[in-house]
């Protein structure tokens, strides 16, 4: 039942303060990477942990001002911001949701933690879920 | 990394019309299964679709009037509800995390879908994310 196509990449949780949020799951019994990714492009600051074979929860925090998690957190408070899924070929796959009327935030993918190449498809588009689909760059 | 204490079981997301949504991410690529659960007792109907080794994306809709699924949906509207982490003994979970100062939602765990032992921990205590631990039913 699992196909490549569909595999949940991670869960991203808008949180207010990395460093503290770390410390609450990891009192629940999730483990955190060591590892601390900034990515400036997109104003934020994460922590990953492994909770699946494939699938990672993500915290991110705001890194600086008016970055769309800052904006994010101002507007909702902290809670779940997206999910991603992993996809063999992320060119094709915006291809095909283009054409099945998806509506996606870019034109082309971008790049984001870990250098994946990833875009996001509108929570318009999707029932309310902001849904990111990512390729791990090297991948076919 | 991967503990047997922190498995993500789950991600579940309240919909507003179930069938639709089934459509909507069988569009984007998710796969989900034939069967439909109904839990009256928590007044929602399911469906679930594997997207990892152990995690699911579970469809919640509405199954009548006033239920918290239904209650959701009128004040936030459809999104992602929940998080769900698989626990091995649930009752010891339940009392470290009473022990931590974690809000649960129940006082003794309640019987969710697939018939598993579950109980929440207050978005107040998690920052800003409903979580569920679950214990499958004859697991130790």
């Amino acid at each position: 039942m699992l196909g490549k196509d569909c595999l949940l990449d991670h869960v991203a949780i808008a949180v207010d303060d990395l460093e503290k949020a770390v410390e609450t799951y990891e009192a629940m019994g999730v483990k955190f990477q060591e590892e601390r990714e900034i990515i400036e492009s997109q104003g934020v600051k994460t922590a990953f942990a492994q909770v699946d074979e494939n699938a990672q929860l993500e915290l991110l925090g705001a890194h600086g001002e008016g970055g769309p998690i800052s904006k994010f957190l101002e507007k909702k408070g902290p809670g779940i911001h997206h999910l991603c899924f992993k996809v063999p070929d992320i060119e094709a796959k915006c291809k095909e949701l283009k054409e099945k009327g998806f509506r996606l935030l870019y034109e082309e993918p971008a790049i984001g933690a870990h250098s994946c190449k990833v875009n996001f498809i509108h929570p318009k588009s999707t029932g309310g879920v902001l849904v990111e689909i990512s390729q791990k760059m090297g991948e076919i």
